[in-house]
This record gives structure tokens, sequence and C-alpha cells, in this order.
């Protein structure tokens, strides 16, 4: 199989992550030696967490956002969990997430003792607010809405999960790890300023083109995040609603510089190149005879056989499999026209 | 307060993590736009990684290592406790650790729903076998001991330790997060070559020298890693035991390149180096009328007033204090002897 450096995107189709702006990876090396974990000796990259947390609010519609800068979505999807659960009153609690959801849940699920209630996703791909008012009861922790669905890019209707959350006094969490910074860009209904949400996950290191480790949890209030705090002795700061300790200060300082750089404008172009990408992929598929999933974000599935996804590859493209088994590109920021041109003219010879 | 810039570490005494060697710094910024947590399409980086743990395994004395690159010790720890969780056959779990383990196994405790019972430690800071004893029963899940512990720098009789753990049928763990890279050069007996320890925190990036975000789980087989595993759809990989998703390749080859330069024999005199300096330090401190907590692994804690640590924090200095109140020096590779000459001078003003 052809073999692909360190850092060489250009047939990576595969990856929710991207090159970081050149912004990004520059604070990310200004910045690699510190840790927002101990507040008290790295000062100055925690006070650049507090302003990553106010420009996902921003993002997100929300004026006043606690929340911090996590490794990723996953850890940021166990915490949102985490707070629901150590505040819902039962000794059994459930959490309720369509089948789409990220794989995190799966996880957040074994760790924390919550049982995952998944329900069918309707003919589009999106949670059927039907199925999750079924599956709710007065043990629901939490509901979970996805923004941008890891396989097909969906956007579930978050306003309606959100009352159906309301309903039974449980939370509603938006997973947003990758949508969240081409959503603002479209018509959907999404965020904090749409409906009712309590949590968030937003992660600048995918379409945010920071450098990794940069994920995000963002909380409706500063209460919820202090369902997470647990007492720090021997640390100048006196408590850490962080799920890790020691943390990467790369990550904080460049996230904070890929929004800065990026938000709106770069935010918005990014998000029309892209779309545009990958609405031109999908038209060349459906050309050639392959049943194509629309895509509504810039994520491409169609239906193609096996063998052609094992050459592809062998040939050093880095494509992923749906569970349906469709073939899967994500159309980051480092996914070109010309790259996909190549891409398309290398299926032609099979 | 004199501000201290982001990477400026001439007066920082209170961090576990140091300046990297500048072969993980080069490491690191090669491979920051890499995700071990997605093999199918970063292999470079997944190839390291398990040289990473392949060296781990050489430092803490076991041949065939299984674990992975966490983001750091409380990762590895949290992981370690939903090991034994997973395992044990029970329904209120417990984990005994001594009162002087980090304030992870809090965290742990909260996430994982396993009740957390703390020993006292002896007059000298280490775990009492007999409380742990004591402490265990049929619900224990794990026991915990520490090699190099964060307040005082103890490292805990671990063959006693497994010992009990064995005779209970629950899992020792051994957080050697800060000590591991220092130990081998000590008579201690710590690591899975003098005792049945089952899991091991070690992190490379407190006294490995590695950039942040690179700690390490080692796990005594390939079995005790499996209880972790969660399917992954959409990925190529097939599982993953990771508590994060998208991980940080910079960590990975970070870590890789520090043992690799510095394992045994630049860690051996960094050792040599910073014992000196803690022992030069403490008999500054003595000779100045200070109750001094012999150092026994480059961590000094001294009996000093309150006023005094603030001053000391006003001028620049970052010390900690412990949670009895003494206040802390790390000596950590960037801690030089004219560091401390230049703090003991300081002192001596007041």
């Amino acid at each position: 199989m052809q073999r692909v450096e360190p850092q060489d995107f250009s047939r990576v189709l595969s990856s929710m992550c991207t090159k970081p702006h050149p912004a990004a990876r520059e604070a990310a090396e200004e910045f690699l030696a510190t840790n927002p974990g101990d507040p008290g000796t790295y000062e100055t990259v925690s006070e650049l967490e507090q302003e990553a947390v106010d420009m996902l609010g921003t993002v997100t519609g929300l004026p006043n956002p606690a929340g911090y800068v996590t490794s990723g979505g996953t850890e940021a999807n166990i915490q949102a969990v985490r707070i629901a659960r150590n505040r819902a009153d039962t000794d059994r609690p459930n959490m309720v997430a369509p089948d789409s959801a990220h794989f995190s849940f799966n996880k957040a699920a074994d760790i924390l003792n919550v049982e995952l209630r998944t329900t069918p996703t309707d003919e589009d791909h999106r949670a059927d607010p039907d199925a999750v008012a079924r599956a709710v009861d007065e043990d629901t922790a939490v509901v979970v809405g996805v923004a941008g669905s890891t396989e097909y890019g969906r956007v579930d209707p978050i306003p309606e999960l959100a009352d159906i959350a309301n309903e039974v006094d449980a939370l509603c969490h938006v997973d947003a790890a990758w949508g969240g910074f081409v959503l603002p860009f479209t018509d959907h209904r999404w965020h904090f300023g749409h409906a009712d949400v309590d949590t968030m996950t937003i992660d600048p290191h995918k379409m945010g083109q920071a450098a990794i480790p940069s994920g995000g949890l963002v909380t409706h209030s500063k209460s919820l995040l202090d369902e997470l705090a647990v007492e720090t002795p021997y640390l100048e700061s006196k408590s850490q609603a962080t799920l890790t300790g020691t943390r990467s200060g790369a990550g904080v300082a460049s996230a904070v510089a890929a929004m800065d750089a990026l938000w709106p404008v770069g935010y918005r172009e990014q998000y029309h190149e892209s779309m545009a990408n990958a609405e031109w992929l999908a038209d060349r598929l459906a050309a050639r005879g392959h049943d194509v999933v629309e895509p509504e974000l810039p994520i491409v599935a169609a239906d193609m056989s096996m063998p052609v996804t094992e050459d592809l590859r062998r040939r050093g493209w880095r494509v992923t499999k749906t569970g349906a088994g469709e073939m899967r590109v994500v159309c980051m920021p480092h996914v070109t026209r010309s790259m996909l041109r190549s891409f398309v003219a290398e299926l032609d010879w099979f």
C-alpha cells in the first residue's frame, strides 16, 4: 500500500481533521510547552482559553458561555453526558441519541454507567423526534442531537429535540464537533440561539482549522460546568472541571489563532468552497451511475463496490466507509477541486 | 504579579512538565497535523505509537507491553481504573489508594462510579500496607500504588501492595506518571519486573522530556487493554481502546524522539543532576531554619510561611504548596543550579 508522509494531505479524503491554518500552526508551536491545566503556572495560556470559550460562544449563539478547550470531541461528549448524569435525580440514568450519533457516546455509556438508548433515524439520516419522544422517560438524563453527523453530515431537528428533553427535565446536548464551524453559514436551526440547548461540542481542530488537540465543550451556564469540578490540592487553582489534567497549550493557542484569523469571513468562504466541492463530487459520482447521498454539508457518501475502495487505498487515497458500506469523502479545507479531479480520474481507470 | 512568557521556564519551580528536549520539540512540530486516533489515515504516527509503547515497556521492566500514548497521567489513571472496574465481578466496585494518590483518582471515582477508599500514609508519606490490607474487600477492583508521589516524590512499597491486590483478586495499578523516568536509576522496587503489577501510568511529558500531550498507559497484557475497546464504525480500524478519539500525533512522535535521545544515558544524567539540585536546595532551606521533607526523588517540600510564598509569586517565581501548606519545588530538567541559587538569594531578602 502506498505510504503517506506524516503531514501529506494530498490524498486524504477520510479525515475530519485538516491541515492547520498557518496562524494556528504558529500559535501551536509558540505554546507547545505550556499547560492550561495548571493556570497558576501557565497564566498566559489560561487567559487565552477564556478567549477561546468566548469565541466559541459567538460561533454558537451564546452570549456568556462557560466551557473549556478539550482534547477533542470525544472528551466533550463524555463530559456533557457526565454533567447530565451527575445532575439527574436517578440511580438508572439513560441518554437518548439517534443511531447517527458518534461512537463516543458508546464510550460515554460504558465509562459513565449510563444506558444508551439509540433511536432510528429517518430516511434522510436525521433523528426522528417521534422515535426520540417514545424513548425518553423519567430516567433520561440527556437527549443528544447531532449537528453535522459523522457519516452523512446531517443536522437533526434540534429545537424539537430540545423540547422533548425539556418535557422530561433532561438536558439537551448538541454534538456539532465537526459541523459547528460551517453551520453558521447555512439555514439550519442548530445552536443555543435557536433552541433550549444546555451543552454543545464544537471542535476547532475539525472545520475550525486549529491544530490537534483542540476540541470544545460549551455549556449554557457556569453551574453546569461546576457539576464536573473536583478539588485540586497542590495547584494554585482550587478545582478542575476538565476530564484530563495536564492539557495542551498548543491546542488552546491554536484555536484562538484560527478563530481570530477566520471568523467569520474565512470560515464562510471555506464553507462555500467545500460545499461546492462536495456537490461537484456528488454530481460526478452520480453521473457514473453510483447511488449518492445528497450532501447537505461538505460530506459525500456513495455506493461503491468494495474492490474499488480497496484499490483506491492501495493507490494512496484515504477513504473510509459508512456503516452501511458506502464510500465516504469528507471535503475538509485541504480537499481541493484539483485533488477531487485526480480522484475521479483514477476512479475512471477501474 | 510579574508575568511569565508562554514558554519561559526561568522561574518555574511548580510544574511537573518541562521544556521539551530539542528532538522532542522537532518531532512534535513535524507530526502536529497527524492523528493516531485514526490509524487507517495516519499510518506513520500509528506505527510510531507502537514503538513508544515498546520503549515504555523497556523503561518499566515489561517485555511485551500493551498500552497507548494518552493525553496525560489523568487519562491513564482513569483508564486503569476503568479496566479494573469492567473486569471486576461486583455491582459496587471500590478502589483503594493511599491519601498521597493524585486527585485524578477522585476524578476517576466520580466518572466511573467507583468508590474511592483512601488509606493514611505512614510518617514518611508512603502507603501503609497494613492500612491498605484493612481497606480492601471482595468488591475491591484495584489497589493503587504511587511511584513518585505528586507532593513529596515518595515511592510506595509496590510489591507488598501487589500482594494485597492479588489476595482479593483485584488489579494492582502503579501511578509512576512523574517518577517513571527517574526511578530506573534508583534502588526502589516499583515496576512490572519487581512485582505483580497489572497496569501503570508513566508520562513521557513529565520527566521523560517529551512535549505535551504525551502520557502513557502500559498494561501487562493485551486482554486488559481490550476491556476498554468500543467499536468504531466508519474508521478503518475496528475498535478503539483510548478514552479520547482524535489524539495528538505530536505527543506520540515527541515521546519516541525523547526516549530515543535520552534512554538510558540522558535520563540517568538528568536524574543525578536533578537529585543533586534537590539535595542542594533542601540543605540551603534547612540551614535557614525551615523544616524540610528530605527529598527521595527530585522534589523538595519545606515549611515556609504563607507571605513568603505569596511574595515569591509576585516576583515571578512559580511555586506551589502541599496540602499541608509546605512550599513545594519540583526539580525538573529546566530547573538548574543557577536558577536555584537566584531563588535562595531572593529568599534571603525577606
